[in-house]
């Protein structure tokens, strides 16, 4: 992580008035994963920029506006010099005590707002003071988003790096491959796509075409069949693939089909690692293995479909959980754009694959967890391991694979 | 095409009062290319059927609603016997002298609408009168299409059936396959997608999407590669594959790289079928190579997108068009979605691919061309044309490379 470039790091810019409490806000930000890289003094023109890692978004770059005049002074706001940090800010924070929210905020976050960047009100004060939830409650009629935290206890510190990540434009937040990693220049994978009744008519679905998009893209080469035809296929070849890649609900058919010697994978764990962190997901879905009768589990899914007759959310899950705990389990489900804010008292959350939203929201809502401290898996790993195939779908992922296996199981 | 199965076939009623034309108007649509496949008389309850080929559309069933009373009696509308023939019918025409538009006509209008049924009033008397006119406005308002014809001397008939094939559902309409006719159970193809700087990030275009699926859906394996992959794809196969699809950018290679036994098209060439008649397309292509410096052609987009800085349709094709020739050609370009009404007078129309409009919609472009004696490509088959490979990647439909070897040349 270190090494990830500058360019692909989020720039987040702390403006506000001086003696608002932005130091303070940033060592909250920061304080628990955070190591300083580099605090690289910028030239005579560049703003100070300082790399860190922030959870839940991982590399960030800091822009340090300590360095301007910020006694509120709004002439400042047009300099060159501001007008270049604004041009390196992919998010904004603008703090304010909270009982202070006047002309120079306002100024800041609609200059912001002129160029489409993100911006985040954040009064520092908590949100005890009556003036203060006034302010949030205008700050909210104008669709400004706004958090209230103390530095100095943390309280409301999660609840924003959470909003950070999902404000945060995707573009900004370092990504990782889908899977053109995994296989050389020149080499070969083979998608296993089943076409079911659900299946729409003349189309892939969206994960399976940017799969095949980005094999292309890394100079490799693919086959597409369905799982009846993966044996011929493995037949017409000359040499192995590099990795087979079939989805979640054929993968007890492709792993008997593909020789051991072979790497295979899923397309939910390829996306449950594009989307968010495969790891954690990975330690996630070992707790299935450990739950006993009378343990709550949260299933939550990022978008409110009509359930299905088989609904995996409502029905498989809930019925695999119960045979391997073999008792009762107590299941919530959840659907929607925000998550329960209490967590608490829940064994595991299980996540749809989040198709519907960002990778910022989902690694949001993973902080969240971690937070709470409640494990957190997807639907695709949970149904791999179902299968009893997961431990050998995260071969490709060794990191991943470890962290699954680490979990003590009874 | 007789063998057609009826369910595949687009089944129109015409619809209307006693004595308004509705024998002539069947008569007049179907003159010029119907033989009548078969005059099934129905069983007492079933409404009689008229099986026949209609240019643009192809092979049609009427609907034969001479059996019921059609004294404009409002009552028998709501008969048993009438629903089941609103049941059946794919697109309502509505004949009226144009005169009497009452509420008789707007009732079945009203019902076919209710059912979601497309609907076309057609009077039948022309638009020479001014009743027939303000009829045509009050329609129009109404967000009805209507038609004046006159059936005994064909006036306003083509008009019709173009429109026909507009309006008529996409689904009702036979549509051929994609490419899995060309490829058996367990056949392999090889599809070869550029990945250049227009291409979406992380997407394919929709014509390749659908041919993974067609291919999928037909039992069959495909690989795909980007151009440069070609070769390497070729050498990893233990029997060469069945076909090769590529797009036609890259043709050129894809040609020089596929040993001469192996069947090779372009996605164009497939579009080209799949929204219309490839055969009629093949032969408007062989015309390129027949103009001369002085002769007009058309260019004709269906979208009006903003023209690029190489536009196909606004430099390359045009640019090739003069060296073919040798000197220079007029040439009008078109965007938008109705043809200009007067053809006369071009040697070739040469319109885009269509992926905005429904084949309906181009086979009704298709029938206006031919109507007008104008012969009519694409911009797919006229890029194969100019490097050269047309004949060779029309193989795998040999009447359409025959359609395209019969057009003298010089």
């Amino acid at each position: 992580m270190q090494d990830t470039p500058k360019g692909l790091r989020l720039h987040i810019g702390i403006y506000g008035r001086r003696n608002v409490g932005k130091s303070s806000l940033l060592n909250a930000l920061t304080r628990q994963t955070v190591s300083i890289v580099s605090a690289t003094p910028g030239t005579t023109t560049d703003p100070v920029e300082k790399t860190m890692e922030m959870a839940p978004i991982g590399p960030v770059v800091f822009i340090d506006t300590a360095g301007i005049d910020d006694t509120g002074d709004l002439g400042l706001m047009r300099s060159d010099r501001t007008r270049q940090m604004f041009d390196r800010t992919d998010l904004a924070l603008v703090a304010s005590e909270g009982d202070v929210w006047g002309d120079y905020e306002r100024d800041l976050v609609a200059a912001f707002r002129e160029r489409k960047i993100p911006v985040i009100a954040v009064l520092t004060k908590g949100d005890e003071t009556p003036v203060a939830q006034t302010v949030r409650q205008s700050l909210l009629a104008e669709g400004i988003e706004s958090a209230a935290v103390c530095s100095t206890d943390g309280r409301g510190i999660d609840a924003l790096r959470a909003l950070m990540a999902r404000m945060a434009p995707e573009h900004a937040i370092s990504q990782p491959a889908l899977l053109a990693d995994l296989v050389p220049a020149g080499g070969l994978v083979i998608f296993v796509v089943p076409i079911d009744l659900g299946a729409p008519k003349g189309r892939l679905i969206l994960p399976q075409v940017q799969a095949i998009r980005d094999i292309l893209d890394g100079d490799a080469m693919c086959m597409v069949v369905k799982e009846r035809e993966l044996r011929p296929a493995l037949d017409r070849l000359t040499q192995p693939p590099d990795l087979v890649v079939c989805d979640s609900q054929v993968v007890l058919k492709a792993a008997a089909d593909t020789p051991p010697g072979i790497p295979l994978t899923t397309f939910s764990i390829l996306m449950a690692r594009f989307k968010g962190e495969l790891e954690t997901l990975a330690r996630g879905a070992a707790v299935i293995e450990t739950l006993a009768p009378g343990d709550r589990v949260l299933v939550a899914e990022a978008c409110t479909h009509h359930p299905l007759a088989d609904d995996i959310g409502r029905v498989k899950i809930p019925r695999w959980l119960r045979q391997y705990a073999g008792g009762n389990i107590h299941i919530d489900t959840f659907a929607g754009k925000d998550m329960p804010a209490d967590l608490s008292g829940y064994r595991l959350i299980i996540h749809c694959g989040g198709c519907v939203i960002t990778r910022g929201h989902m690694l949001g809502r993973m902080h969240a967890a971690a937070a709470a401290g409640v494990p957190m898996t997807n639907y695709g790993l949970a149904i791999s391991l179902t299968q009893g195939v997961l431990h050998r779908a995260l071969g490709p992922f060794p990191a991943a694979q470890e962290a699954f296996d680490s979990i003590p199981r009874g």
